[in-house]
C-alpha cells in the first residue's frame, strides 16, 4: 500500500486525498496510530520467547480486532488465534483456521454465528457451565461439525471458571460424553495478577499449585488435559514457569499499553499504539486539552502511582490527568514545556484493548510514513 | 419499519432474518436497546420545559449519534442541534439546518470537514482561543461562508473556556474584527455540578452571578451576547433559574441514565437505554456473569453509594459491580433471585452516552416490539 492508497480506506478517505498535506498531517485527530517496526519487535520476542520454552502461542485478537495483525501474528509463528467474541471468530476466521473462543457461546443467535463459520476452522471453545455445554454441543450436531472444548478454571480471579477440581471433573466428563464436541483440556486466566513481573514469584508458585491439582484430578479419571491454556501479557515472560503449560494467549503485548510498561511486562518504548491528538484549548493554566478524551482514550484509570488516562509517547511524565467525551486534559503544571493550541501530539493510553475498541482503523505508519490503514473490523458483536 | 425490516440492517441482518425466533430473542447481545415510549415522554417534558420557560432547546446529538433520535428531537420542537465532532456535524446536518459545533474546530482536516457542510446549514462555533478563532476565520473566507461564534465561558469546570470577563471582552473584539465570522454571545458547560437537582440552590445563584459579570462586561463594549447557551442534563430543570439564559444543550436526558437518575434529574422510569445481555456463567458464588462489560457498557463509574457499572431495568437494586472487557459482574449476594445461565437481563448504564459509542446500532422497540434499528452513525471523528 502507498501512502495514497490508505485514503482510499475510511470514510474521510476522498476528501484528503485532494489535500496539500502529508498524510499525517491530513489525519483528523484523535487518530489511532501503530508503530510497525515497534510491532515487529514485539512479535519477534513473543515468539522467540514460544520458540525457546516450547509454549504454543495463541494471540488473543480482541486486542486489534484486525485480520491484518492476525496475519502479521500467524506469520511470526503464531499456532492460532484466540476470540472472545462471535465477530472476531469470524473475522479471525478468514486468516487462521484454528480459532479458541474463550468465551461460552451462550444464546441461539451466537451459536448461530459460530456454526456458520468456514467448516475448515477447527473450533475450540471455552466453558465452565452444562447449560452452555448443552448449548453447544447441540448446535455443533445440527451443523454436522465437532467443536473441542476446553474446561474453564477459575485460579483466582473470580470471574469465571469452575471452583474446584471436583467441578472440573464433572464437567469433563460431560463434555466427554456429549455429542459433536471433544474434550480437550483446561483453561484459564490470571487476569487478577497485577504484580510487577519482578513480583510474581508467589503468583507463579500459586499458579503452578493450582494447576497441578486440576491436573491431577482430571488424570486420575482419565481426563488428562491435552491443552492447559494460560497466559496474560503481565505473566507473560514467567509463563514458562507455571508448569504444566502448553499454550499462552497474550492480546497486549503486540502493541503494549501504558499500564503494561508500568507493570514492566514491556518497555515504554515497546508502545506501538498510540492515539494522535490536536491541542485545542490551553485557557485553563496549568493545563492543556487534547481532542482525545474518553471516546479515544477509553476511561481506564492508570496504576498508581502516576494514574491518570494516558502519557505523552515523548514525554511519559506528562499524564492525562482527566477526560471527558472529547477532552483530555493534559497536565503540565509541573514542566516549563507549553504546547500551543494546533500542536499534535501522541498519546499512549493505559489499556490498548478498551483504545483500540474505539477507533474504526488503525493507521499504520514506518516511521512518520504512513504505510497501512487496517479497519478495525472485528468491532461489535 | 416491521419487525423483518429491521434485519435487513446491519451486519448480522441476512443470517438472523431465517431464524424461527422472535426479533429480540433473535439478537445477538450485548445489544442497545431503546425505548421509544419513554423516547416519546422525555422529549415531551424538555420540550414543555422549554416552552414554558422561553429557553432555545439545542439538543446535544453526542448522546445518541443518531439522525433518526436527533428529526424526532427537531419534531418536538428543538430549534436546532448540538455536535462535539465534524462526523456528528455531518450527520446531523442532513436533518437539521441549524447546527452549534459546542468544540473548537482546530486543524485543517477538522475544518475542511467543517467547511463541506451543505451551504444551506447555518454553523455556529464555540471556541476559546485567538488561534482556534483565526483557523476558522480563515477556513470560511477561503470556503466562502460565514460562520457565528460563541466564546466558550469557563464558569467553574475548569476544561476549557476563557477565565475572565476582560479575556471574554478580548476575545469578543477579535471576533467581531475577523472577516467571515459573526460574533453571536457566550456558551459554557455547567458540567462540574454534580449535585441532586434539589442541592443546586448554590449553583444556580454562583452561575447567574458568574453569567452576568460576563454578560455586563461584554455589554459594556457593545459586544451585548445574542446567545447565552448553556444548560446540563444535571442542571436541566432549574435552566430557567439562571438568569439571562437564551438556550440549553442537554444531551442525556432524551435517553436518561443510572448516574442521571441517582442526581435526581431524571425518574428510573425515564431511562430509555438500556443493554439487552445474556448470563454467560454463574460458577462463582455471590455473583452472575453477564455478556455487557465494558465494551458494552462503557467503564463508567456510578455515583456513590451504589457504585458500580450499571443496575438491572428491572432490579435497579442489583447492580454490576465490576466489569471486564467483555463480563459484566452482577452482584447477587444480597437475593435469592438466581438468573440461570442463557437468561436474558436488560442492563441501564451509569452514563448513556459513553455506553450508546460502543454500539454499531440502536434497537428500538415499542413495548417488546421491535419498531426500527437506528445506526449510531455519527462514531469516530
Amino acid at each position: 500500500m502507498t501512502p495514497t492508497d490508505t485514503w482510499s480506506v475510511g470514510a474521510r478517505g476522498d476528501r484528503l486525498r485532494g489535500m496539500d498535506l502529508s498524510p499525517l498531517e491530513a489525519l483528523t485527530t484523535p487518530a489511532a496510530l501503530v508503530d510497525l517496526e515497534r510491532v515487529e519487535a514485539n512479535l519477534r520476542r513473543v515468539a522467540a520467547y514460544s520458540r525457546q520454552h516450547r509454549l504454543h502461542w495463541r494471540p488473543h485478537t480482541k486486542t486489534h480486532k484486525t485480520a491484518e495483525l492476525t496475519a502479521l501474528q500467524l506469520a511470526a509463528g503464531a499456532v492460532g488465534v484466540t476470540v472472545a467474541t462471535p465477530r472476531e471468530a469470524e473475522l479471525m476466521a478468514t486468516v487462521s483456521d484454528d480459532v479458541l473462543l474463550a468465551y461460552p457461546p451462550v444464546g441461539a443467535s451466537r451459536l448461530a454465528q459460530l456454526m456458520a463459520l468456514p467448516r475448515r476452522t477447527r473450533l475450540m471453545v471455552a466453558l465452565d457451565s452444562v447449560e452452555a455445554l448443552q448449548g453447544l454441543s447441540h448446535a455443533a450436531r445440527d451443523a454436522g461439525r465437532t467443536v473441542g472444548v476446553l474446561v474453564e478454571l477459575d485460579l483466582g480471579m473470580r470471574r469465571v471458571g469452575v471452583q474446584t477440581p471436583a467441578d472440573a471433573v464433572a464437567l469433563a466428563h460431560r463434555i466427554a460424553a456429549m455429542p459433536s464436541v471433544t474434550y480437550r483440556g483446561v483453561i484459564f486466566y490470571p487476569g487478577h495478577v497485577r504484580a510487577p513481573v519482578e513480583q510474581q514469584e508467589a503468583a507463579v508458585k500459586e499458579q503452578t499449585a493450582r494447576v497441578r491439582e486440576f491436573v491431577d484430578a482430571l488424570a486420575a479419571e482419565g481426563l488428562r488435559p491435552e491443552v492447559v491454556s494460560g497466559g496474560s501479557t503481565p505473566m507473560l515472560w514467567r509463563s514458562h514457569e507455571v508448569e504444566g503449560l502448553t499454550e499462552i494467549r497474550p492480546g497486549i503485548n503486540v502493541l503494549n499499553d501504558r499500564n503494561t510498561a508500568a507493570l514492566g511486562a514491556c518497555a515504554w518504548s515497546d508502545c506501538a499504539f498510540s492515539v494522535l491528538t490536536t491541542v485545542v484549548s490551553t485557557a485553563v493554566p496549568g493545563q492543556v486539552v487534547v481532542d482525545a478524551g474518553s471516546k479515544a482514550l477509553a476511561k481506564e484509570e492508570g496504576l498508581a502511582p502516576a494514574g491518570g488516562y494516558g502519557a505523552l509517547l515523548d514525554r511519559p511524565e506528562l499524564v492525562i490527568r482527566s477526560v471527558s467525551e472529547e477532552h483530555g486534559l493534559l497536565d503540565v503544571s509541573n514542566t516549563s514545556w507549553r504546547p500551543r493550541v494546533g500542536d499534535r501530539l501522541r498519546v499512549v493510553p493505559n489499556h490498548v484493548c478498551a483504545a483500540v475498541n474505539l477507533h474504526e482503523r488503525l493507521h499504520v505508519l514506518r516511521g512518520d510514513t504512513m504505510t497501512a490503514c487496517w479497519p478495525v473490523a472485528a468491532r461489535g458483536w
